[in-house]
């Protein structure tokens, strides 16, 4: 029975997320305690892609976590909720507003109580907390810290673009020089996320895109090192397959960040090596398992790709079963 | 041809203010300049119902001539959008929120610009002549000021309540002992009211609640007497017909300020005495029309009931044919 604490992006991390979620459900209420898996469960989320459209702040990573964990979220998309409506962004429109971002009426819900509670003073991480237990989620979701950080994506084409005007105004289309993450210098690690560390049996970053969802968490200041400083040993599941990113644009940002052979999971490995212990590799990229061995990682070859909850459950248990010594 | 201003609360006068724009939009282009019946209309709309809810201000009056003026509002309530939907209400009542105000997805749109431009510093007069023209409207909305002013009802069980707390959320059923705006020292007249008012040949007070929607306007110092000082005569449509409010609590608060005789058109005449100068009444009410003339009014007596368009276009074409010399 493990504390874990999970890093995670958007809608790959929120995947495996549930599939853990989903553990401390059926687990914690069911089994005797020395059966269970999961003692508690700590999300530790994204926030450099955040943005605020008319008024309202938008964590689209945070939304994302929060919609799959509540069983909300649009299985299609991955992202939004499910049946969701755009009768407010169409009347956006019909006043003329440029409106490259789509915000579903559901979802609108969530943007205005967050916002509304941030300008009556209260910080995300409490905000964030405040969503979650409305919505009956029984894990805890946080931001990486409570200060704005956001990420700037340094394109060929076009300079530096915020984030969600490189990845969904412009599609993603631009060739991309670098990263930076504006804000960070300023951020602290909250009491809560200090916690959760603290109390860490196993840290698993979920298959997330480690340029865009994984290192403007580690950007916070003190996380990476406090991660680092825990017992907990550091499991890396790798987002990409074969060669290719399952969803998003982690495959062509690896390319172009670190040359045409660099978007495979043995690169994703060495971006971790020496500061996590454990990686999660597919079994489609089992070549790369002897190299990623010889970086210092305990591995596990596995299915890796989650299409229903019974996939993300199992991959998750394979985790927790195969990492409960190191 | 007029320039005509007219002071207007909600859904019974937003009626009067489209047969006036009804004849503004037919007359201003098809027909020769010696014709038309309208130069110029200005709507001076009451904000002592504003509310801000979940973050964003609601400004209720403004919006109902705005959607009834845009072509877009819901024939069967009078507020709202036509085919409006409440896929963000409903998910904000999931997230446990208090909903007593109803709120239409496409309204949102509406608050949530008005609220984002109002943030970035632009007073409700600016912001209200940008939605009117995004929306296409040919004619002038105002709200009654810049500053927020609140009407306050004075209830003999509840004490004071705001405005839409009474209205709405208890439904006006308690009785109303008084009323009072607060910030109404403050308002100050806008540079637009004062130039429409100074430009104006006929002031229209629109078949509205006196207390609730025309003190309000006439509470922004100045108002009242700029109105007066002004050569264009008064005229008020009387939102009172066979001792009946056509819609909301205007005959049971007159009744309750004033006594029970009160809710007649003679009543309403009276509140006006010495400051307009015209009396339109229903043809139901004909037997008040002496005692009104005797007020010193010049009156026009006819069907007052506004159903459909041409029903408003008719009643507006009556007083600009009724009220053309004095």
């Amino acid at each position: 029975m493990k504390n874990i604490v999970a890093l995670a992006g958007g809608v790959g991390g929120a995947k495996l997320a549930l599939g853990l979620y989903h553990h401390l459900q059926t687990t914690q209420f069911s089994k005797p305690a020395a059966e269970r898996k999961i003692k508690d469960l700590t999300i530790i989320g994204n926030t450099g892609d955040d943005l605020e459209l008319f008024g309202v702040r938008i964590c689209p990573d945070l939304d994302t976590l929060l919609y799959t964990l509540a069983g909300l979220a649009n299985p299609v998309t991955g992202w939004g909720i499910e049946g969701d409506t755009f009768a407010t962004f169409e009347m956006l429109k019909r006043y003329g507003e440029e409106c490259w971002f789509q915000l579903g009426d559901r979802d609108f819900a969530t943007h205005l109580l967050r916002t509304q509670m941030l300008r009556a003073g209260k910080g995300l991480t409490e905000v964030t907390t405040q969503l979650t237990e409305k919505l009956g989620i029984g894990c805890r979701l946080l931001p990486m810290c409570d200060e704005d950080v956001r990420t700037i994506v340094q394109t060929a084409e076009s300079g530096e673009l915020p984030f969600q005007e490189y990845f969904v105004r412009r599609q993603a289309r631009e060739t991309v020089r670098g990263l930076r993450f504006e804000g960070a210098e300023n951020a602290t690690l909250s009491n809560a996320v200090r916690q959760a560390i603290a109390e860490a049996d196993l840290i698993v970053v979920c298959p997330s895109n480690p340029y865009l969802s994984i290192w403007p968490i580690l950007a916070v200041p003190q996380m990476k090192e406090t991660l680092s400083a825990s017992e907990a040993p550091i499991v890396v599941v790798s987002p990409i397959v074969g060669g290719m990113a399952l969803k998003g644009p982690a495959a062509a940002i690896m390319r172009s960040l670190g040359g045409e052979e660099t978007a495979s999971a043995l690169a994703v490995a060495r971006l971790y090596a020496g500061w996590a212990q454990g990686f999660v590799l597919d079994q489609q990229d089992r070549e790369d398992e002897e190299a990623i061995r010889a970086l210092g990682f305990k591995t596990l070859v596995t299915n890796t790709i989650m299409k229903g909850t019974p996939d993300k459950a199992r991959l998750a248990l394979e985790i927790l079963g195969h990492y409960k010594t190191f």
